[in-house]
């Protein structure tokens, strides 16, 4: 691991990610991408009592499917990166605990993917472990009941609102292998334009991705044009367009040719009344899982700059009127 | 970084842990080791509107000032690695923003500290970061009403009940510099005995702490006359009593004459009627930040190994009846 500039890594052992799996929820298998996702359960509840022991459910379909894809064992596994949107984090503790593989559990909201990815390929570029899992989920009945209203409610959503991602997708990340390789990160800092407005958390992020993403290209001295894609997960259709808006005005960067966004990927958001897309720890990491990765595996994309955003509030401190800081975790993989 | 075993990481670099300090509430400052905190606040408020925004400003004082007192800029600082046991870790988030250090979420429930000194010092042995922050927080009064009643209610506690400590502990990480060592990590894996009741926190941990320091004592081939100290954090008085039980039944290890655990350590449990101890991601941080690694220092103790305890369940999945994982992660320390 090197560092490079103020806000990069590089891994020189270029980790692999060997494997990945997504399993996802109804709606999203009526989506766009439903024929890529390796399961896609016929009912949210994923043959669990509560919302919650389904996102479990979901965390431990995901884990196991990439761990079996790569031709491993669970116990091969030498520690797992993972994280979720429920308070104390217990979709990834419940869904993991019968795998027994070391966790070190993240927080980032949904740039959790990004972060575990981060940190699966540093433990295995540093040589702390042989094979590492990277995984985040999220789903939307847990998320709502939590965020929002109980679903009973009824509640109406703005057109700015975006539709809690069902899924959870999981990677296994190697020293060697065949597969994409990790070859930068970049842990981002806190920025906060002053947003409250809970229902629009696209306009929260979106200037912490726009920084994070600036700091990549200087520090790394590359330009939108070197990338086949700038992925970021999640802004929506809002956000995406506030990002490529704030990126071309503060910085000097146009990415509009290759932006695109797991939010706005995941669903279609006429036909399905999404609203402003998807969102949740769970769409980026079932989109990068199931889509994105496989695609560069086939060579229809060879350089992916991936940007986890996340928004840090929690329910209690927008009561209390708090803004909403976000956070925007970078990690570039080739194939 | 190398493996050693199946669940330890030796950091060969010797990461050195250069400064650290804890800010506390007003009981933590009439306890035992009130001399030793850097910050003892008049009242648990922090000069703060709502008790989730003193938890904020503690992690804010803690980190400040273990900074500067490594004669450190915050910009100085790589990155932070750091949690609470806030809903959506706010504390963290709310208590780093303004410094705008890259900030790797944490969560581990009361263990965050320890894995917080395992990343942290990780990412200096294998050369992502100079100078990393590791930290973590908790508030009596933020707890209380997130985890169990509001204050108001005035309910009674069981007697193995702990109190979740007010305080916050944070440490930088360097490369090279005078202080502690960090040798050795271990990432844990989850246990569950099945435990169901919340006002035992201490028995539903002991199993786990178990575990990982009996994986570590076999991994490393030592034994617990090695150590100065082998100081759990926090299973207060009665998961004490039962870490030594089953250590020394299921694994064959006596620990008893170098067992300490931060929540027996921090309150008078007797004159400040606590109960059971302390707890809480603030209750280890600060103990260790501000009693340990000074002891360390002045070579009172040469050699801890540092087992970080959690409970990873929430209210909810209480109220849904699933039992209590915990999770415990070590870290060795040398001076």
């Amino acid at each position: 691991m090197k560092r490079r500039g103020k806000n990069v890594i590089t891994f020189p052992c270029l980790p692999v990610i060997v494997s990945s799996a997504a399993s996802v929820g109804k709606t999203e298998g009526e989506g766009p991408l439903a024929e890529y996702f390796d399961v896609v359960n016929e009912n949210d509840g994923v043959g669990s009592s509560t919302w919650e022991r389904a996102e479990a459910a979901l965390v431990k379909q995901a884990a196991d499917l990439a761990i079996q894809k790569a031709g491993l064992q669970t116990e091969d596994i030498n520690i797992a990166f993972a994280g979720d949107l429920l308070n104390q984090c217990t979709a990834t503790t419940f869904g993991l605990r019968e795998t027994q593989i070391p966790l070190a559990g993240l927080f980032g909201a949904c740039s959790t993917f990004a972060l575990s990815l981060i940190m699966a390929a540093a433990a295995v570029d540093a040589g702390g472990a042989d094979k590492a899992l990277a995984e985040a989920s999220s789903h939307f009945c847990s998320a709502e009941k939590q965020f929002r209203y109980p679903l009973e409610y009824g509640g109406q959503r703005t057109p700015t609102a975006q539709r809690t991602v069902t899924g959870s997708g999981a990677a296994v990340i190697a020293k060697e292998g065949d597969g994409v390789k990790i070859t930068h990160g970049s842990v981002g800092r806190i920025t906060d334009y002053g947003i409250t407005d809970m229902a629009n958390m696209g306009a929260a992020m979106a200037p912490s991705a726009a920084r994070t993403i600036a700091d990549f290209m200087n520090d790394t001295g590359s330009r939108p044009e070197d990338f086949d894609m700038i992925l970021t997960g999640d802004l929506g259709s809002v956000g995406s367009m506030l990002l490529t808006d704030i990126l071309r005005e503060e910085y000097g960067f146009d990415i509009s040719r290759v932006h695109a966004d797991c939010g706005n990927l995941i669903f279609d958001a006429e036909a399905q009344d999404v609203h402003a897309g998807g969102s949740g720890c769970g769409c980026s990491a079932s989109v990068v899982c199931a889509y994105i990765l496989p695609k560069m595996q086939r060579k229809e994309l060879r350089k992916v700059l991936f940007a986890g955003t996340g928004a840090l509030m929690s329910p209690l401190t927008a009561l209390q009127g708090d803004t909403i800081p976000a956070v925007t975790h970078a990690v570039m993989l080739c194939s």
